[in-house]
């Protein structure tokens, strides 16, 4: 039965459910950052999927992609399955720009994070829920 | 027309063609380190493929990191599009270990590449090419 990693779950703001994945803000102010988890239990790398979970999980990243960019008009996205530090699959997207603290360089242990105030992160997630519902389908039970 | 980046060329070797691809190997002996190119001008980021190069570049990415992981007996796979400092869309997909000198840290921008060896460079060449010839369908022509 698949649970959420307990570091993903201390870093990170629940956003909403996919048809596969549990969809995450990433709690750091400075980079606009949102992590989809496929909610199926043992799987380390996108390969261990079955195959068409594979093609919902790079589906649901390519929209989720698109949005990020357009909606926070970013020079770049970052795309990425690393698991280094958490081994449960889960896909970063972040929202790059010339000016943010860790450019050009990736994000992954830069600085230290800046936590969302608590009104932040909900108007955040209201506008990403809103933003993201039509494209990714979302339900927003936990 | 497509022309490959020149850093990505001057970085890396030339491994071999798949169906969209150019296949590239990372002059860094430090990480088994293997680029995926969409043969496909002015492209940044892979949700700006049309969808069916969208489904076709990651198939190509999950045979890729199933044979290396398992070719390298690596710990873990890194897969990832950044393009902070080479805008042309590329997929990285590295090997890592649990030893190396960047865990359990991202490679990128870590210390010194240290370059393969002529002769070290072509025993892997043909060695990739060998191993991923039936899973990715590739063509030798550059």
């Amino acid at each position: 039965m698949f649970e959420l990693d307990a570091r993903l779950e201390a870093d990170t703001y629940f956003v909403a459910k996919t048809a596969l994945c549990r969809l995450l803000l990433m709690d750091d102010a400075r980079f606009p950052w949102l992590i989809l988890v496929p909610e199926v239990a043992g799987i380390s790398e996108p390969f261990d999927l079955s195959e068409s979970d594979q093609t919902v999980l790079w589906r649901e990243s390519m929209r989720l992609s698109r949005f990020l960019k357009a909606h926070y008009q970013a020079d770049k996205l970052n795309i990425a399955a690393l698991g280094n530090q958490v081994p449960q699959l889960h896909l970063h997207h972040i929202a790059r720009y010339h000016s943010d603290v860790a450019w050009p360089g990736p994000v992954w242990g830069i600085g230290t994070p800046e936590p969302y105030a608590a009104e932040e992160a909900t108007r955040l997630i209201g506008s990403l829920r809103e933003g993201l519902a039509l494209p990714l389908s979302l339900t927003l039970t936990a």
